[in-house]
């Protein structure tokens, strides 16, 4: 499993990702599952990944080539004037895969399952975030659903719900997406630390605000004793339910 | 879908059930999920259905009507000793049920997929609490694990796993599941008020403390306010995340 969650706000976006595949419980290993490209002051793109690992790093692999091999390929991530045409190529790079690895794939009954969030920003244009499907459609955030999740969404979905304000900063939002993999963490297994961070300030054209937080990092720990210990103290303050 | 929790506390048992049932998003009803069977002052069941709904009813009934058939009906609900017991009867109810359609239904491509959270208490023992499969066969809460989930369990779980506590008040056990029915509502369509609640005390042998909380219940829209202000409040009084 995997849980990944991105953010479209006022002032950028914000994306996070768990680093835990598991193939089996007995069977666990730890792949980023977050993505950047960027060519700085002009554009950069953040790709999440949830769902079969083969197919996600052959995604990730053709982009990379693609851009890579700017003679062969013309068109790459390097290359569109619009986040609309790069979530087109993202797409059309799982259809690749797809023709490539499908058929083996359905030979072995193992399912071509794969979702993407995708986002990022290119001069000219506002941030953009993208969720991109199996089929390689996809949809896009509004103003009215300003984040996607992929893999284990249910049991940090709650706190993304009540607390996701258009106006919060960047900062609240990746508190907020940590408080989302600290319920999501505790309830399933195959759900892991360390989580990719990565912040994008609107017009900043630049990668450079990302981290990974491990089990040890003491803002985590933190956050996790003080949100639960905010939660008793909230939860006594309201009156009891008497029959 | 369905959302039903039952919690074996110190104080006694606390139960609480949706009331929706669909059959697509365009087809929804309510039926009630919490049933109760009494003997004042010597034992008292409670159990929460989820499933197909044809089989929890025929389970139900079956139930019922070993109750008022007992000489027809030796062991029933009314007359077995222990709750491990009691636990037996509902499984075999299963049993029964499958017996009855369970070719039926594999026949129409039909699964036969039911669970129950089932809990009382029959004088001389403590208070039990099982988790009922659609095999029939059953696991029981311990002091290690003193909640059970039947039904969409995700987005209610975070908060039953901070809040609960072994030596909780009952009043406060179903504020905590009330919160957790929140949390549900507000993601599951498929998971609709009223829910109807009932908290059991240890050694009172009475089902009285029962009450149905409808969309204008003043209690949980007070609470689904309450809770929402004090997590923002909590949310902001801890510090943002920096890279």
């Amino acid at each position: 499993m995997t849980y990944c969650v991105g953010l479209k706000l006022d002032r950028g976006l914000v994306f996070a990702a768990d680093t835990r595949t598991n193939a089996g419980v007995d069977n666990i290993a730890t792949f980023k599952k977050l993505h950047v490209w960027e060519k700085p002051g002009e554009r950069v793109f953040t790709l999440l990944t949830a769902g079969n690992l083969a197919i996600t790093q052959s995604v990730v692999s053709i982009l990379s080539e693609q851009i890579a091999s700017p003679t062969l390929n013309k068109t790459n991530l390097m290359s569109v004037d619009t986040m609309f045409q790069a979530a087109r190529l993202v797409g059309q790079a799982v259809r690749d895969v797809r023709a490539l690895d499908g058929d083996a794939l359905a030979a072995s009954a193992e399912s071509f399952f794969v979702t993407f969030i995708f986002g990022g920003q290119i001069k000219g244009e506002e941030p953009r975030l993208f969720q991109i499907y199996s089929a390689g459609n996809f949809i896009e955030a509004t103003d009215d659903t300003m984040f996607f999740q992929i893999g284990e969404h249910k049991y940090g979905k709650p706190i993304l719900d009540r607390v996701t304000r258009r106006d919060m900063r960047l900062g609240a939002a990746a508190k907020m997406a940590l408080l989302s993999f600290d319920s999501t963490l505790r309830s399933n297994l195959s759900v892991g630390m360390p989580i990719d961070l990565m912040l994008y300030n609107t017009d900043s054209f630049t990668a450079h605000r990302q981290k990974r937080i491990d089990r040890e990092d003491p803002y985590f720990q933190t956050l996790s004793s003080e949100w639960s210990n905010a939660l008793r103290k909230a939860f006594t303050e309201i009156p009891e339910f008497e029959i």
